[in-house]
């Protein structure tokens, strides 16, 4: 039986702390609820403390990695998944979550986050940022959801996935 | 010699007239000055209608298609690369273009952009609206510029590529 | 900590119904030394019946999807990651997989044995056929092993991976 | 005008010079034909020598990559599309090709008929090596086609295109 997959999206390198805060907590409420976690792999930011989180928490972790090899792998991947790709992964992240969350921005993530929108991913933005909430709010319409905390996320993805 | 390509990306269904009369001045334009056009290959929007300017002025037009056969392909290309990949074909868009140009804006071609700074290429925004100019020049930096016309573009064009 | 993963690649619809005994019990056996099967995903042939092992010997399995959705997934899968790529996430099944089995032999699995020699992925072959055997050791040197039973197999593959 | 793409496929370190002529002659004549030519990119082995048949003939060549930028992209190519895609582009060689011509035989190019045989492509072989050419030969049924000269494979290209 298929499990559900909650992918989260972020910068490997954030600006600020908060992000990194946001991304373990979130990662450990995931694989608290049963829900496998899904990530970029690699061993920074975003990916990393998110997979920190769910691991402490004794989720299951997925890592789909941009490059060929377990290279920069984040040591709380449970299975990895190289892609040999680079940044075109990133339309395999979206299509293998069943809700993406996005915490804090960069390009990759606001990739990530315009390729949900295009695939009719629902995706829920956590820190992005002013001007990144506007602009997806406004392309993403019914799609795209602005959380204030983890807890709000994780309310959010249970009646997503319902 | 490998040509110098410029990659037009765009909605397959703009909301507004003045975007696809951007696309298809730019692609008669780009022809024009000896450059391949790259784009999306469809037979819809921005994509047909800078193929369809780049035809007309004598251009060579290549299309990336996401399908993996050549349904939907615009009439306006020469050479079509079916890729079977969907959306993650946008990166290859990137990759393959020397200078990127959006026209307009939608899901796609926000992910086009996102691609085009995360790959370090650079892109010029045309007619792509307050609120997403207003984010991917805050997250371009140096490579985002926005333009406000064709002309414009084409003369941003000629100095990124000398 | 990264778990060991195990891909086996095969026919949908395999011409006998010795593949899919073999597939059967390769993915039990899979599942029983604690490592992960990896596969194509899909609810037929090889795929669907060495997932069916591993389920059934309460393993792990991680389905790679050629499909932007759920669409044809086996119900043995337990992570499935629809990619959108259709063929090329071939190469992913063998990017990502420790060692490959190809169990059976036809287009598809060709190719990912192909990938696989490509990549200096150790591979073994089960049940290939002759033309098929002949051929992969030729252009594979040390990196293809024939294999007479599912046994074998596993002693083959606790070999690879120490 | 869709024009009519001739992919050609083979290794980048052929064993025998005589792979290298046929390229080179097979190039030389697609181009002659008015097709377009299209290889793996790289500057090195059938790629390359098909790629100088065909630029000496004043045809136009489309190389797409593996790699995400134009590094070792052979000096004969006119359109370079890097996909940073890896292996995985070997299936975009495919599908962008109307017919597929393998000259000579190594993994990556075995991987590239099998591919074609999944997606339908007709494949011609030349200098494939006997335990290729049979094994192709028997999973490909009717869609591949052995050829022992270049005037052959031409002439097999212009019954399929027909």
């Amino acid at each position: 039986m298929r499990k559900v997959v909650i992918g989260v999206m972020g910068p490997g390198n954030p600006e600020d702390d908060k992000t990194l805060e946001l991304a373990h907590s979130l990662g450990e409420k995931i694989a608290q609820n049963g829900w496998v976690l899904l990530t970029g792999g690699r061993n920074s930011g975003v990916m990393d403390k998110a997979s920190q989180g769910a691991t402490e928490a004794s989720g299951l972790v997925i890592g789909v990695l941009p490059g060929a090899d377990y290279d920069n792998c984040s040591s709380f991947v449970d299975v990895a998944i190289p892609t040999g790709m680079g940044s075109a992964r990133n339309n395999i992240n979206i299509l293998a979550s069943d809700v993406v969350v996005a915490v804090g921005i960069g390009a990759g993530t606001a990739s990530e986050v315009s390729l949900a929108i295009k695939a009719g991913k629902p995706v829920i933005l956590l820190n992005a940022g002013r001007e990144a909430t506007k602009f997806f709010l406004q392309i993403g319409k019914d799609l795209v959801k602005n959380s204030e905390s983890v807890q709000s996320t994780i309310d959010q993805i249970k009646t997503l996935i319902k």
